[in-house]
C-alpha cells in the first residue's frame, strides 16, 4: 500500500484525528456539583466581573481555533468547508503534539468575506488565539487584518506567516553558509498569493533590499494595471530596479529564487543565468517548480522544497506550534513582525556551525528543541 | 472549604476542563506525511466528492458543539458569552464522561438573534450535532427552530428538551407509584421560559391532557394580552378548562406541580388545596419554589428538586449524553418528539418495581446503564 492509500485507510480508522478529553473526573455527586452546577457558577461570576479572569478559570489561555473556509486548501484549491476538515484536524494534532497547545478545528460555511470575518469574531471569546488556514488570497489579507483590529488575541494566517518565518530562517542560514550579505542579495519570489506576499514582506523587514515578486504575467511592477490591492501594495516596496519582463528575465543576475507557485515553471536554463552559487527554494507541492536534481545540475548550490523526501524541507510545523506556544504563554495581544523575525532567527540558530551544510539549512521538524526555542524567542518580543 | 470555594479553586487548577488530544501519534516523517500533507489530501478529495464521507474520515460522526450566547446562564442570567464558558466546558465534560461523545464548547459574542443563527449555521459543518445551551427565552425557540430547518444534523436546546425529558421520566414513575392515569391528572407548570414551555409540550405529547402553565401574572389563558409568540402558541393547547387567576388559584384541585420558576413562590397552603397525594417538583435552582420538608409537611407525597442534596434530583445529565450518543450513532437528521418520548420512557424503566418509591422515581445520574439505555431508545425511533 502506498502512502496515500495508507493515509485514506488510517483516516477511516481514526474517524477524526482529535478527541476532547476531560481534565477533571466526574465520578461522584460532589465532582458533578463542582465541575457543573452549582459549583461552576463561581468561575462564571468571577469572569462576568472581569473578563481577563477567563485566562485563569477556563481553557482560553491555552486553546486556539484552527479556522478555514476551505477556499484554498493545500494544492486542492476551493474544496469548501467540510472537505477542509481533515486538514484542520491534522493541524490541531500538530499544535498539540509539538506545542502542547489545545487546538480546535473549525470550518466555516461561507466564503463571503464580511460574513467570514463576523463569524470568526463572534466565536472568538473561547480562544486565546486564532490560526487562520487555507483561505484564498487576496481575501485572506482582509480577513486577517480586520480580525487583528477587532480582537485582542493573536490572529495568525499560517499560510502567510508560518511559511514566511520558515523561509526566512532558511535564508538566514543560506547567507551564513555562502557568506553573502543580505544587503547584496537579489531575490526573486515567484507566486503572489498569500505565501509569496508574506515571504516578501518578511524578507524586506529582515533587511533584504532587492526582492522582486512575479505573478503568472511576470515581474510585478508598480506600473502594472489591474492588480488587486495586495499586489498594488507589494509593488511599492519591491522591484527596486523597476525591471519589467518574464520570470526568466527576473532570474538573470539573481542570487536566490523562492517559488510558491506551480510545478515545473523553472528551467535549468533560468538557473544558469543567476549569479554564482545560486540558492533555489522550489516549494510548489507536491511537484516543485524544478526538481532538486535538475536544479543542482544547473548549478544551484543550495536547494530546498516543500517535500519531506528531499533535503531542506520548508515545513511550517517548524514554526507554528512554537509561535502560538510563546504567544499564549506570554499572553501576547498579537503576533508582531518582531516576534516573527525573532522566531526565524531562533529556528536558524538551532543549526550549529558543524551541522550547517548545503543539505541542512534548517532544523528537522522533529527536533524536540524547536518549539521551545521559537516560543522563548516569541515571548521575549511581546510588546505590551 | 465549602463546595463553592472548592469549585473556584479547582477551576483555577484545571485552567479549562477539557483538552484536545490527538488520536494519532506523529513521531516520524511518515506519520506527518499521513496525518498532514500530503496524505491528508486523500480524505479531503473524497469528502469534496461526497460530503457524507465526512462521517467516515473526520470526527464529525462523534463530535458535537455545545453552544451558548451567555444570555441565560444557570441562575445567573445574562452574563455574556465569555462568562458562560465554564458552563459549556462542564457540559462538554459530561458529554464525554457519560456518553463518550466528543464535545467542543463554543461561546458566541452576539445576542442578535439573526446573527446568532447565522453564526451557528456557518460553523456547523464540523459537527454531527449541536447542543444549544443557556439561550434566553423566547429567542431560544426561534434559534432552535430556524437551525433545525437550516441544518441536517440534530439541534437540541438542552434547557428545553433535556429538562422536559427528565421531568417526563419522573412523571411516568410518579404515575406508576401513585396508580394515577395520565388522562386524569391535572398539572400546573409554573414558569413560561424555555423549560416550562418544553416540559408542557412534551407532557401533552405523552398524553397528559390537563396542563395549565403559569407565568408571573398567573395562569396563561388564550385571552391574555401582550404575550410573546411562544406563550400565544402554548395558550392554545393548555388550560383546557379556561381558568383564570393566580398561581394559588391554579393549585386548587391539581395533582401535580412542576416549578421551573423562582425560589419560594409556593406555600404550604397552596399544596393543601391540591388533590390527595400531590406531587411536587420544585426545580428552581439553587433555592426551590418550596423546600422539600415544607412540601412534605403540607401533604406532598412525592417531592423532587433540581438539587443533588435531596431525593429525586431532576438532572439533565440523565438525558443529554444518551440522547446525542444515540442520535449520533444512528446518524439521526434531527431529534424528534418520538425520540424524546422514547428517552423518557427508557429512563423511567430503569427504576425497577422494587426500587420505585417516593424517594426514588428516577435513576441516579451516575447509574452506568442510563446513557446506553437512552441511546438505544433514541436509535430505535430514528425516522429516515
Amino acid at each position: 500500500m502506498d502512502l496515500l492509500e495508507k493515509a485514506l485507510k488510517l483516516h477511516e480508522e481514526w474517524q477524526g484525528k482529535i478527541e476532547t478529553v476531560p481534565k477533571c473526573a466526574v465520578e461522584s455527586r460532589e465532582d458533578l456539583a463542582i465541575a457543573y452546577t452549582p459549583g461552576v457558577a463561581e468561575p462564571c461570576k468571577v469572569i462576568a466581573e472581569d473578563p481577563k479572569e477567563a485566562y485563569t478559570y477556563t481553557g482560553k489561555a491555552n486553546t486556539i481555533a484552527v479556522i478555514s473556509d476551505g477556499s484554498a486548501v493545500l494544492g486542492l484549491g476551493n474544496i469548501g468547508a467540510l472537505a477542509a476538515l481533515p486538514v484542520m484536524e491534522g493541524k490541531c494534532v500538530l499544535f498539540k503534539t509539538f506545542g502542547d497547545v489545545n487546538a480546535v478545528p473549525i470550518v466555516i460555511e461561507t466564503q463571503d468575506t464580511e460574513e467570514l470575518i463576523k463569524t470568526i469574531a463572534n466565536i472568538a471569546p473561547a480562544y486565546g488565539g486564532i490560526n487562520l488556514e487555507d483561505i484564498s488570497a487576496p481575501r485572506c489579507f482582509e480577513v486577517e487584518n480586520r480580525l487583528k483590529e477587532m480582537l485582542n488575541i493573536p490572529v495568525f494566517h499560517d499560510d502567510q506567516h508560518g511559511t514566511a518565518i520558515v523561509v526566512l530562517s532558511a535564508m538566514i542560514n543560506c547567507l551564513r553558509l555562502t557568506g553573502r550579505k543580505k544587503e547584496d542579495c537579489r531575490i526573486v519570489v515567484n507566486g503572489s498569493g498569500s505565501a509569496g506576499i508574506a515571504i516578501t514582506k518578511l524578507l524586506l523587514r529582515y533587511g533584504f533590499v532587492d526582492v522582486t515578486i512575479c505573478d503568472s504575467k511576470g515581474m510585478i511592477h508598480k506600473d502594472n494595471e489591474g492588480m488587486n490591492p495586495a499586489k498594488v501594495e507589494i509593488a511599492q516596496i519591491t522591484n527596486p530596479a523597476g525591471r519589467k519582463g518574464s520570470l526568466a528575465d527576473a532570474f538573470v543576475g539573481a542570487d536566490i529564487f523562492i517559488g510558491v507557485s506551480a510545478p515545473g515553471v523553472v528551467t535549468p536554463e533560468m538557473i544558469k543565468t543567476m549569479r554564482p552559487d545560486p540558492i533555489i527554494f522550489a516549494m510548489a507541492n507536491p511537484v516543485p517548480e524544478i526538481m532538486p536534481d535538475l536544479a543542482k545540475e544547473a548549478g544551484a548550490r543550495i536547494v530546498g522544497t516543500g517535500r519531506s523526501d528531499f533535503p531542506n524541507q520548508v515545513n511550517n510545523v517548524i514554526a507554528f506550534p512554537g509561535i502560538f506556544k510563546g504567544a499564549l504563554e506570554g499572553r501576547a495581544p498579537q503576533i508582531t513582525e518582531e516576534m516573527k523575525l525573532a522566531a526565524a532567527e531562533a529556528i536558524a540558530s538551532l543549526v550549529s556551525d558543524e551541522e550547517l551544510s548545503e543539505e541542512f539549512v534548517m532544523p528537522q521538524p522533529f527536533d524536540p528543541r524547536v518549539a521551545d526555542a521559537v516560543a522563548s524567542a516569541v515571548k521575549e518580543h511581546i510588546n505590551r
